[in-house]
C-alpha cells in the first residue's frame, strides 16, 4: 500500500525546505495546464503548496496529474524547488517554493461538487451549504470559527480548572418541567406512555450539586428549546454553565471577567481590560433604552417630560398626561441629515409601533423645526442644556408609552450609529447590568411572577418591599452584555427555606403548585442549601462575536435550518412503524386513518 | 447581611494558623457536648474542621449552637488554637488545631436526613442514594469520583490540543439509522410525524468532518443506546471519540498510548509504561479465549486436540470428531485445591453451557486423575510439556465447541485468578488486540455481514481472500484492552470508492438498501474521501478503573438505574396532555380507550 503519510503539511514547505524531498497528500484544489506542464494547488486544512508535474522529469507522474479532477485526494512526492523568479505568490505563505513531483496516487477520486471550493469569492446558497456540509467544511471559513470554539472551550475549561471548579456532566435524558420554553420529549419504551425531557438548562441540577456541597460546578452544557426559531437560535445551544457556593456577587463578577480575559486572549490575542463597567437596570433603560446597551458608542437617551409638559405642544403633552413619556437623543453633527433620512428614521421606529418622531436642528441661531414654536426660549435653553446640543447637531424626540418609547429608542440609537460609523469594531464594551427588578406584574392573570426563576434572591435592601410594593423590590441578578448582546445571566440564589416560602406566597403558589411545578427540588433545598450563585453564558453568542458572524450556523458543524431541520441528513424523518410500536406511539394521522 | 465569605476551608487549618482569626462555612457534619463544651465538626468538600463553643467565652454562639442539627448550614468566625495535648485527631488533616468560636450564623436548616452523611460505614442501599443523589454526595465517595472524572476530562482535551486536535460538537438532535442498537426517538414538533434520534454515537458526524478536511478530531461525547440494561450500562453514556486523516494504526497506537499516560498522570500520579503489549485477535482468542484478556497474571490456555485425540478418552475424542476442541489451563500450584473446589469449578464452567471439566494433578510422579489411564505415558509427557505442568500443579480441560470452550476458559481463568489473589490490583496492563476478522457469518439469514461496520478496511494482506475466503479475511480493526475490560475501539476507514463498492457487494447489499441504511452518508463519501481512521473509548470505564469501581452509576452525578430511571427527578414521567397534542402524538393506552 502506499505510504500516503505526510513529511509536512500543505501550508508549512518555506524556501528553507528547497532541495528537501517531501511527501505531501490532500486535495486538488486547482488544476492549471501550461505548455506541457501541470501545476496543481494541493490543499490540506493548512494550507496550500503548488505542486509542478513537468513531463520532461516523470512522464508517468504527469500522465497522471493530467487526469486528476478537482477535489480528487492524491498522495505524492518530490523536490522543494524555487518558483521561478517573478512567479512567487505573495499571498501564500508556501508561496515562495513549489514541489516538483516524481511519485504520485490518487487516494480516491471525487464526484464534481456542487459548488466552487477552491473560489471562495462565489457566493453560494446557504442551503446548498447546509446540504454539502462536509464540502463547505472545505472552503476553511466554517473550519476557522470551529477552531476559534476549540480553543474558547479549552480557554474556558482550562481557567475554571485553574479556579477550582469541577466540570461534571448532568443527565441529557432528564425531566420535562412545565417552566419555560417548550421541551423537546423522549418517549420510554420501558415505561410506556412517560417521556424524558431534554434539557434547557442545567439549572436544576446544579443547584443540586451545590446542595450537595460540590462548592464549584461548571460545564459546557447541551441545551435545547422547541421554539420557533429566530435566526439566531438552534433548537440545541450550548451554554457555559457555572454555579459556586458560599460566594457573592464580589466573587463572581472578577471571576467571570477573568473568564472573557482567558478567552479573548486565547482566541483573538486580544487583551480585555477589567474591571468590565456597571449599571443597574434602570440606569441602563433609562440612559439607553435597553437592558443590554452597546456602550461602543454614547449617544445616550434623555428624558424631556417634564420640559415638555410645559411647551405648547400637544402631540407631547397628551402623551404625557395619558401616562407617558417624552425622551429623546442627541446626533453630534447630525443636522446634515436630509429630510429624506429623517422620513426614513421616522418609519424605522413606526415599526416599533411609536406614531412620529419629533426633530430639531441646532443651527447657529439656536433650535429649529416645525415644533420649536411650541417651545419658549426658556424651554429651547432647558432642551439645549439637558440634551447637550452643540451647533450642528439634531435632535430626536419620541413621546409615547414609556416601554414603546424605550424600544423605539433603543432600536434608532444603534441604527443611527451603524448608519453613521460610530462603532469601532475592533474595540468590545463589556458591562454587567445589575439590580434586575424581582417580580413581573402578570396583566393578563393579575398576579405577580418572578422576573428570573423564582429562587432568585431578593436584593437585601429592598427586603422591605416584598409585601408593600413588590414590583419596585430590586433581585440579585445580573446579566453580562458585549456590544449590545446579552452573553448570559444568573443571579445569587435563595438559600433559606423561610425567605423561599415567602416568595412563594408572594406569587400566589399553593403547595399543590409548588410541588407540580418545581417537584422534588423545592424539597431537596429543604436539607441544608448553602448561599450559592451562578450564570449561563451563551457559548454560541461569544463565538459568533469572537468571529464577527451575525450567522449562528457559521459557529456550529452542523447546524439546523430555523425550520429546526438538518438538510444534510434529512433529520428529522419518519421512523420504521416498528420503533413507534416499541415505544406505544401512535402519530395523529394514523388514528384519523384507522 | 452576615459575610459568609470563608477565610479558609474546612480541609485547610494547620497548627501554622495558630493565633489567626477566621472565617469558616459549612455543614454541621457531628455534634458533641463535652460537659458544657459543645464541639461541631464543621465540613465543606475539603474537609473538617473542629469548632468549640465554649459558654465561658462566649455564651450567644453557645446557645446558638445548642440548637444546632445535622446538616444545618452555619457560618462561624473566631480563633484558630492548638488542641489540647492527647486530644489531636491524626486521622485529620486539620487534626492538630479547632476554632474557638465568638460569632456563629445559621444561613440555612436542614430536615433530617434519610440516611446518616457523617458515617459513611453504614451501608445505605443503592436505591436510597439515588433518590436522594444530592445528599449522597455530600458523603464524598462520588465526589471524588466526579473530581477524578473531571480531572481525566481535562487531561484529555489538553493532551489532544497539544497533538492538533481540534474539538467539535456533533448534534444530539441527530438521524434515526437502522445499523445498530435501539434509538432513543425525539418527536419534531415542527415536522409532524417525523423523529430525530439521539446519536448512538458520532461515527457518521466524525467520518464527514474528514470528508470536510479537518485532519484530527475529537470530542468527548453524549451518546445514547436505548437497550435493555446491563450493570455497566447506562442509557447515556460518553465516549471519547476521535479521527484522524492521512495517518496509518502507526500513528494511532502512540497517540492513544500518549493518551493514556496523560491520563493515568494527571489522575493518579501514575506513570503507565508504553509501548502497549499487541496482540492479534487470533492469537488472543487461541491463549485467552478472549478478545480482551486480562495480562495482569499469566496462566494461559493450551490446546491439546491433537494430543487428546489420539488418546483413549472417548468423550475428548467424540468432541474432536464433531469439529470441536480440547483446551486447557495449568494452575501454579494448584493441586491443592480439594475436590469441593474442583466440584465448584466444574459447575462454574457449567454456566456457560459446557458440560465438564476434566482435570488431573502434577504429584512427583507425573499425572495424577480419574482420566490419565486414558493416556499412553507418551501423550501424558507431551501434556507435561504443553502446558508447562510442574510438581504441585492442576491441570483443568474442557473439550467442547470451540467458541463455548474458550468462553467458559475465559471466563475460568479469571474466576481462577481472583479467587487465588493472582491479580496485582495496583497494576495495569495495556494491550492492543489488533487483526479482527472483517466478517462474521450472520447463520439465521446466511450471509456475510460486516462484523465492525462496512466502513471498515480489510487488511491490505488479505485483500485476496475476500472473494475467495472472506470469513478469513482480517481487518485493519482494533480494540485497546485494560485489565480485561474493552475501553474502546477503532478501525482503518475504506477511503477508496471502488472498494466500498466491492464490500457493499460482498455484503449483498442492494443500491436501494445500502440507500435506506446509510444515506446521505454514503454518497458523502464519494466526494473525495482522504484515508482516515479513528476510534471511540469509553469515559466511564475508564473512569470507573481510575476509581477502582465496578458499578457506572459510581461515576456518573445524577445516573439512571438499571430500568433507565432516575429516581430522584422521577424521570421519565407522564406530561402534559397539550405536549402530545402539540407533537401530534397519541399514546397507544388512549387509542384502547377510545
Amino acid at each position: 500500500m502506499f505510504d500516503y503519510r505526510r513529511s509536512h503539511t500543505c501550508g508549512e514547505l518555506r524556501t528553507a525546505h528547497i532541495g528537501q524531498r517531501v511527501t505531501l497528500s490532500g486535495w486538488v484544489h486547482r488544476r492549471r495546464d501550461h505548455g506541457g506542464l501541470i501545476f496543481i494547488d494541493l490543499r490540506d486544512r493548512f494550507g496550500l503548496t503548488q505542486l509542478v508535474f513537468d513531463p520532461q522529469f516523470n512522464s508517468d507522474a504527469h500522465a497522471i496529474a493530467n487526469r486528476l479532477r478537482s477535489e480528487w485526494v492524491i498522495s505524492v512526492r518530490g523536490e522543494v524547488i524555487p518558483r521561478g523568479s517573478g512567479l512567487e505568490n505573495p499571498k501564500l505563505a508556501t508561496g515562495t517554493i513549489e514541489v516538483q513531483i516524481d511519485t504520485i496516487e490518487v487516494l480516491s477520486r471525487a464526484k464534481t461538487p456542487p459548488f466552487s471550493i477552491c473560489d471562495d469569492q462565489i457566493e453560494v446558497g446557504e442551503e446548498m451549504r447546509l446540504k454539502y456540509r462536509f464540502l463547505d467544511l472545505r472552503r476553511g471559513h466554517i473550519a476557522d470559527n470551529l477552531r476559534t470554539r476549540h480553543k474558547a472551550m479549552l480557554a474556558i475549561r482550562r481557567y475554571l480548572d485553574a479556579s477550582h471548579f469541577c466540570e461534571v456532566q448532568t443527565p441529557i435524558l432528564a425531566k420535562s418541567t412545565p417552566e419555560g420554553a417548550r421541551d423537546y420529549l423522549v418517549p420510554s419504551r420501558v415505561h410506556p406512555g412517560t417521556f424524558y425531557a431534554l434539557p434547557q438548562s442545567p439549572q436544576i441540577f446544579k443547584q443540586l450539586l451545590m446542595v450537595g456541597g460540590l462548592d464549584r460546578y461548571f460545564q459546557i452544557a447541551a441545551c435545547f428549546r422547541d421554539e420557533d426559531l429566530r435566526a439566531d437560535r438552534q433548537p440545541e445551544f450550548t451554554q457555559i454553565d457555572i454555579e459556586m457556593s458560599f460566594m457573592t456577587i464580589q466573587d463572581i463578577f472578577p471571576l467571570i471577567e477573568g473568564l472573557m480575559k482567558a478567552i479573548w486572549k486565547a482566541c483573538l490575542g486580544k487583551e480585555v481590560h477589567t474591571p468590565f463597567r456597571r449599571m443597574t437596570y434602570a440606569d441602563a433603560l433609562r440612559d439607553f433604552g435597553t437592558d443590554k446597551p452597546d456602550l461602543r458608542f454614547g449617544m445616550p437617551l434623555v428624558t424631556v417630560s417634564d420640559i415638555a409638559e410645559r411647551s405648547d405642544f400637544s402631540v407631547f403633552k397628551e402623551q404625557i398626561a395619558a401616562g407617558g413619556i417624552v425622551k429623546g437623543l442627541c446626533i453630534k453633527g447630525g443636522a446634515d441629515l436630509s429630510r429624506k433620512a429623517i422620513d426614513d428614521y421616522t418609519q424605522f421606529v413606526g415599526r416599533f409601533g411609536v406614531k412620529g418622531l419629533a426633530w430639531m436642528k441646532m443651527a447657529q441661531e439656536g433650535l429649529s423645526s416645525n415644533i420649536v414654536k411650541f417651545f419658549s426660549d426658556d424651554l429651547q435653553k432647558e432642551l439645549i442644556e439637558r440634551t447637550g446640543a452643540e451647533k450642528g447637531d439634531l435632535l430626536f424626540f419620541i413621546a409615547d408609552q414609556t416601554d414603546r418609547t424605550n424600544q423605539a429608542l433603543d432600536h434608532l440609537r444603534r441604527q443611527i450609529a451603524r448608519d453613521r460609523h460610530m462603532i469601532n469594531g475592533d474595540h468590545d464594551e463589556f458591562l454587567w447590568v445589575t439590580d434586575f427588578p424581582l417580580f413581573a406584574w402578570n396583566a393578563e392573570e393579575k398576579h405577580l411572577e418572578g422576573a428570573h426563576h423564582p429562587f432568585t434572591a431578593p436584593h437585601p435592601d429592598d427586603f422591605h418591599l416584598l409585601e408593600t410594593a413588590p414590583l419596585q423590590a430590586r433581585s440579585l441578578a445580573y446579566d453580562l452584555v458585549l456590544n449590545g448582546y446579552e452573553l448570559g445571566s444568573g443571579s445569587q440564589r435563595i438559600h433559606d427555606g423561610d425567605l423561599q416560602q415567602k416568595i412563594f406566597e408572594l406569587l400566589k403558589l399553593t403547595e399543590e403548585q409548588i410541588l407540580r411545578r418545581f417537584g422534588f427540588f423545592v424539597d431537596a433545598l429543604k436539607y441544608g442549601t448553602p448561599p450559592h450563585l451562578g450564570m449561563g453564558l451563551g457559548l454560541d453568542r461569544i463565538v459568533m462575536i469572537l468571529t464577527g458572524t451575525e450567522n449562528i450556523r457559521d459557529v456550529i458543524a452542523f447546524p439546523k435550518t430555523q425550520r429546526a431541520s438538518d438538510l444534510m441528513s434529512e433529520a428529522p424523518s419518519e421512523v420504521d412503524p416498528n420503533q413507534l410500536r416499541d415505544l406505544r406511539l401512535l402519530l395523529e394521522e394514523e388514528e384519523a386513518r384507522s
